[in-house]
């Protein structure tokens, strides 16, 4: 059985579980590549007890077919002439399925809804998070594809820091680091490369790299991560320009503690939460709670941020199979900020860390000498 | 006025002629940009006849304050500790907004909307294309970043065609242009840079770039755009890899006649599906019309696919300030594929092309001789 033929057999399991419905519409693009392994910007995955069926535009008929058929699949595809056209062929399937037809509740919009119901005279049942229930657990040949793209961020950062001195834009340091990620194979960079330097671009989280030149005792923060054939991978550093002040050690130093009481914490049957207060608590007893003002990681797959979320109201409880993010930071405008993460693998024993990268320091390695 | 108060007011005004709401939830984050210049991944805009709030997690708080005020707007930020708490806020809003309480149905999930009435004890109100409809005429300072974006992907298929040769692999090809782009001052590329070449994948309208090396006879689609400030562009060309066959001289010519009479219907007034009838009928008249299986263009902005769609069943009407593709072309495994996009403003009296590369032939620049 191929790993995608196994996908669709614990589907259709859990959808038995629920007993809920007779069929299941799969209308999230990342449900559906998970599922089938079809890449398209434009497709609705359906399936009961005995067939799959892929909807989708003249614009993906033939890859449709190539893809399915690569994971091992049988699926009937049926190709509309427009994207909007789709959903006059899905209604079709509709009529004559097996009702209740389910259907993802947090990925089909209020009008969507409106008008398949109105196009098919089928019972409709919302549905939540039946795809992800399985998707949150990781392959290891998913793993792998994320361990690609940690081991591209780590390489291609440990080449890019040793250019990086003030006098250096923002932008100039990022595309640095998506070039040579590209150089190194992967398919793009995971996200948009924070980078994000100096008193007031650090202190935002989620900065845009700008035209700002980096400066002597700025603080840097750099967030990046690869992409393997779908799957991301995040990590960030931060780094000082020039001879790092005692605040600035100060505050690197509670952050790493911060972070590595995280690290220590990550383990199956763990509540997410659980990490969350493990970094903040650190961070509180330093008196520097309102200066971490974000949740302490999330899970990675083929989207950035995925379940399972570790923050203060997490409900999830971490299992073998997620791999998640842990990374407290400090911000404050005119400090700046630092945030250190790495993305680790959830283990049937505890965690095993997915990046690599040096975080004894915050100083850059010295440039090379020519 | 700045251009963002106008785009509130005359969202207020559009409102107000509903007659429907007493105020309005944006949700859909593209929209929230459009209408206030906050670029975060979390935020939900509130309005009402007189305050505008943005709901936003820790993550953002600084940067929401300063994109809002930058658009010379007088937001009231509001600030989560994490992105599922926002909406706590949101709901507590809501109690006291004056209702009905309108919101972006083809941007809020089922569930979502569950959750919101679950907890706002208060009438909300199906809303559609609300901000999409000022959203689609783009103000001169949005045409001037896009335009820009068009000419960096220009420039960067100028200055990469002379280096594409048999022997190199579809993705280095994408690199190349991908990189070239960002030297030019492109924040990225505008989508996944398509590069498709030979019987196959040339064959695929949205292929994605893969290892395989060019060969001579390969047709070569390339698809690409530039990303400056929010803003895309969007062209297609088409190349022969050595000398092109009668059978490719033919159907390029074919397809370069069928792009030249949409972009001739292209003016205000003119209904979309004129522009994909006045493309189709020439590939329909040489007996290819099933070779051309997609629509004809779309809208291009702050996303890379919007309104305005042309296609068969498009009812849309063209209007100055429209920015649209024009992209017909014939594909069919064995032969490859060809594809011809521009990017065009309609204007008040006709319409001007915002992509310049050359499309004459389908043959490559001669390599530069060293």
């Amino acid at each position: 059985m191929t790993a995608h033929q196994q996908r669709l057999a614990d589907l259709r399991a859990r959808i038995a579980d629920t007993a809920e419905v007779g069929s299941l519409l799969v209308s999230d693009l990342t449900n559906v590549r998970w599922l089938s392994g079809f890449t398209g910007s434009s497709g609705v995955l359906a399936l009961d007890g005995t067939a799959v069926v892929l909807f989708t535009d003249g614009r993906y008929g033939v890859q449709a077919a190539q893809q399915t058929s690569t994971c091992g699949l049988d699926v009937d595809i049926r190709v509309a002439p427009t994207a909007a056209g789709l959903h006059d062929l899905l209604a079709d399937w509709c009529r004559t399925a097996v009702g209740p037809v389910g259907f993802e509740s947090e990925h089909v919009s209020v009008a969507l809804h409106q008008r398949w119901t109105a196009a098919a005279n089928v019972q409709f049942a919302a549905m939540r998070g039946l795809v992800e229930a399985g998707r949150r657990t990781k392959h290891h040949t998913e793993v792998e594809r994320i361990e690609e793209a940690c081991g591209i961020a780590d390489r291609a950062l440990a080449d890019v820091a040793p250019r990086i001195t003030a006098g250096v834009t923002e932008v100039e340091v990022r595309n640095m680091l998506e070039v040579r990620m590209r150089e190194l194979g992967a398919a793009g960079p995971s996200y948009e490369t924070i980078v994000a330097a100096g008193p007031l671009h650090a202190a935002l989280p989620h900065h845009r790299p700008a035209q700002r030149r980096l400066e002597e005792g700025d603080t840097l923060i750099i967030d990046v991560g690869a992409l393997v054939d779908g799957y991301h991978s995040d990590m960030t550093r931060t780094f000082v320009i020039g001879e790092p002040s005692e605040e600035q050690l100060d505050a690197y130093a509670l952050v790493l503690e911060s972070q590595r009481a995280g690290l220590d914490a990550v383990g199956p049957g763990v509540p997410a939460r659980h990490i969350d207060a493990a970094c903040r608590s650190v961070i509180e007893r330093a008196g520097r709670g309102d200066w971490f003002s974000h949740g302490t990681g999330h899970g990675v797959g083929l989207l950035i941020h995925e379940e399972p979320y570790l923050n203060r109201v997490s409900e999830a409880v971490l299992q073998p199979g997620d791999v998640v993010t842990v990374e407290p930071g400090v911000y404050r405008e005119g400090f700046g900020g630092v945030r250190i993460e790495d993305l680790v693998l959830v283990t049937a024993d505890g965690s095993r860390r997915l990046t690599a990268s040096p975080k004894d320091s915050p100083c850059l390695p010295s440039p090379p000498t020519t």
